[in-house]
């Protein structure tokens, strides 16, 4: 080789060199990275057991804030930097307590309040229950069967859906308006049955909004584990004058200041062009949040290990974005597409990772005909790896709010079975997540967003 | 329709109704009764729980031969059967000890008897050891550096495979020939790391043998967990002339007699023709071997609870083949073979599940291109259960020695990832089973089986 050559090439940088392999051979090098060599385990490690929960407006949640932009800056970004966003502060309080009493017996339950939700008072709230199964048949009901109680909704997950996500779907909406639709009629508080497929003794919390019912309406709501529904429901069937009590002390503060953490690597050919890839860095309080969305976050960084590791400088922009405050406001997602807009961005990519660090399956696409076929062209390339499912459908919260000239916005698709075993409860947990299938999941991330940054996409 | 259409279709029986239905009703309804209305996650959980681990010859054994009997008797199979069969009798007796003993300072490390191995000397058995990363490094070293010590295995499963049952492969035999082979060079013993992909404290016990050495140069042979066989790795390159300790009391009895448990459905159209579908019923001893292979013996059952819930009336006759003996030494699966010959029974297809209850993900398949086309062609009807993956390859231990004119033999293929962190170690146990994971994997085996049933396979 010419010494013209070589150094024309250096000056080109390495995606010239990257020209030069095969996508067989940098996939192949990607995976190889990710499982022998990659450091998101022992992040994910630190996020869940050295820093824990991190609930908007916590002080866990600023650790994880100053703790990934540390981290960041050691993989050797061009910058890392953070975003001033506003995110609502809530929070739990004491331990909540719940019990059936059935006619003089007294049965514990375990519950936890939803995020969002108000307190009970000081004793507690005592009621008679009327169980629902639907938003709908509140209407049926009526005020005069609904007036005074505690509304207990009981729908669940649908066991026949094959993905766990349609099934969350399918049932979701009694946690999230249950408390404001039966405040309209009279409810003195609710009840959900946890959003788990499962039958086990863990309450899942989550958001919920009263919309804009007046404050005077608010009604304390909680979520109770699934055994305890089962329970609940039975007893009911025996005793339908049986009383619940609950008691639960959270509270919502005024907003607080957050941030998202980004960190870039500027583009070799098309520094214009944005590529994000990012996760949320804020959990749900009640256990680490490993799998929802630590090991999003981890895998997001991994990324660009990867990268790194190999040497790739990539075309476009990169963008490694950790989201704050997905589970209770999406305001780091807001922030981030109010400030894309102002600064006149132009985002061509996005991939989230927000469905937890299971064995990866594949991709849920947002994009045109036109994207979506050029994508799911890269099946055969992902097929040694096992990754065979390339679907159009939701990608991610936190890059929902993304517009652009044109984008592809993906998803990643991990198997979904085990998700909602976990999801929002005390058991999401660092143990939870296997570190092949963490490390798998960044590995697919980081291939279709080489494959994606080679080849464009199609404007 | 006219009465004695009607009638036919009655003498001829539920496949003709059947034959109404398309393809994707049927699996439909499979994939429903697996998810809503299956007992193989209970089966489970006695096995597992009211049970536990299930070596050959143990009283265990036995009474999983009794229960699944009486269970199989519970569905309604037109005849259930035990087939005798003799079994070796290993039994490990106390834990095991082991530590290292680096100058002065004693570090406990975890072991455990493989399986098949002779005991230590009462006190133990200490010495040098001499770390090697494959069988053929003997050679090398040969005789002069391996006489009087300690042969400790240290090459660990090859993280960079995808699938882990590859890497499995490719350091299995350090464990199964070690000890044979490093006793021909003088060792006193041997100690190999655990086939755990993972860095964790198990210990992970397994079938190994002495070949054809004489008795006189059998020696103990244990397992260590991967966490210890880095300390003593590390250990010994500080120090090689460190000692390591460990004691065993393990005793190789007298065959005895157990038993294959056979339930059968005679078929409608050909009965002549057999389909098996099984799973072994020995587990190791350590844990209840719920994924090894619990799971197979639970799905094995449930495909047929299926076909009896969905009214289904194969045309061909199913046996649901429970085999003793899988881990330490296929004689439950030789016996089925021998008495299948001697029987002159015609076997067109068998589809065993020994990969562990997660989630599934397709099919290997051994059999001729033709037959492999024909069961490849159904893919479609697959993949709205995410299915996707129909490849040559090794289908399962128990039906290896089945022989026919013309036989398909297929292996359950659940995702891997977790399968080597449980296999053959103390954490193999109920809870690692995740109940959907487990009835989806049902659900798929009973697909498969009700597509071959109605398609048949080219003779």
């Amino acid at each position: 080789m010419k010494k013209t050559t070589l150094l024309a090439l250096l000056l080109i940088g390495s995606s010239a060199l990257y020209a030069q392999k095969t996508d067989e051979q940098v996939l192949k090098e990607i995976y190889k990275s990710a499982l022998t060599n990659s450091t998101c385990y022992s992040w994910l490690d630190h996020l869940s057991n050295s820093i824990g929960s991190r609930l908007s407006g916590s002080a866990n949640a600023e650790k994880a804030v100053l703790y990934t932009k540390g981290e960041m800056e050691k993989i050797g970004f061009d910058k890392v930097y953070l975003q001033e966003v506003m995110v609502p502060k809530w929070v739990r309080g004491e331990k909540e307590t719940a019990y059936i009493l059935d006619n003089k017996t007294k049965t514990t339950v375990p519950i936890c309040a939803l995020g969002g939700s108000i307190a009970t008072a000081s004793n507690g709230l005592t009621a008679e229950v009327i169980e629902v199964h639907s938003l709908e048949e509140l209407k049926t009901l009526g005020t005069e069967k609904i007036k005074g109680k505690i509304v207990f909704f009981n729908r669940p997950m649908d066991n026949e859906q094959i993905e766990s996500f349609h099934a969350y779907s399918g049932a979701v909406d009694q946690r999230y308006a249950g408390a404001k639709e039966a405040s309209n009629f009279g409810a003195v508080g609710t009840i959900v049955r946890s959003m788990n497929l499962r039958l086990d003794d863990f309450p899942h919390t989550g958001a919920q909004s009263y919309g804009d019912i007046p404050k005077a309406q608010y009604i304390p709501t909680a979520a109770i584990s699934t055994n305890g529904a089962e329970l609940l429901s039975k007893t009911l069937k025996n005793n339908p004058k049986l009383q619940f009590h609950f008691k639960q002390s959270c509270k919502q503060y005024d907003d607080v200041l957050s941030y998202n953490v980004v960190g870039e690597i500027t583009g070799m050919e098309h520094p214009e062009n944005i590529m994000v890839v990012g996760g949320h860095l804020d959990s749900w309080d009640l256990a680490d949040g490993s799998h929802d969305d630590g090991a999003g976050v981890v895998q997001s960084m991994e990324v660009m290990n990867i990268f790194k590791n190999l040497g790739y400088k990539p075309k476009n922009t990169m963008r490694v974005v950790l989201f704050m405050n997905e589970e209770n406001g999406l305001r780091g997602g807001n922030k981030y597409e109010e400030l894309a807009q102002k600064n006149k961005e132009n985002h061509i990519f996005a991939l989230e990772s927000d469905s937890g660090g299971f064995s990866p399956r594949g991709f849920s696409l947002e994009c045109d005909a036109v994207n979506f076929k050029k994508i799911a062209s890269f099946t055969t390339l992902f097929e040694p790896y096992l990754i065979h499912s390339f679907v159009e459908g939701h990608s991610g919260s936190d890059i929902g709010p993304l517009t652009s000239k044109k984008i592809v916005k993906a998803g990643l698709k991990p198997d979904s079975q085990r998700y909602f075993d976990y999801h929002h409860a005390a058991n999401d947990k660092f143990d939870a997540v296997d570190k092949r299938e963490l490390e798998l999941g960044a590995a697919t991330m980081a291939s279709l967003i080489y494959l994606v940054d080679q080849n464009g996409i199609v404007e």
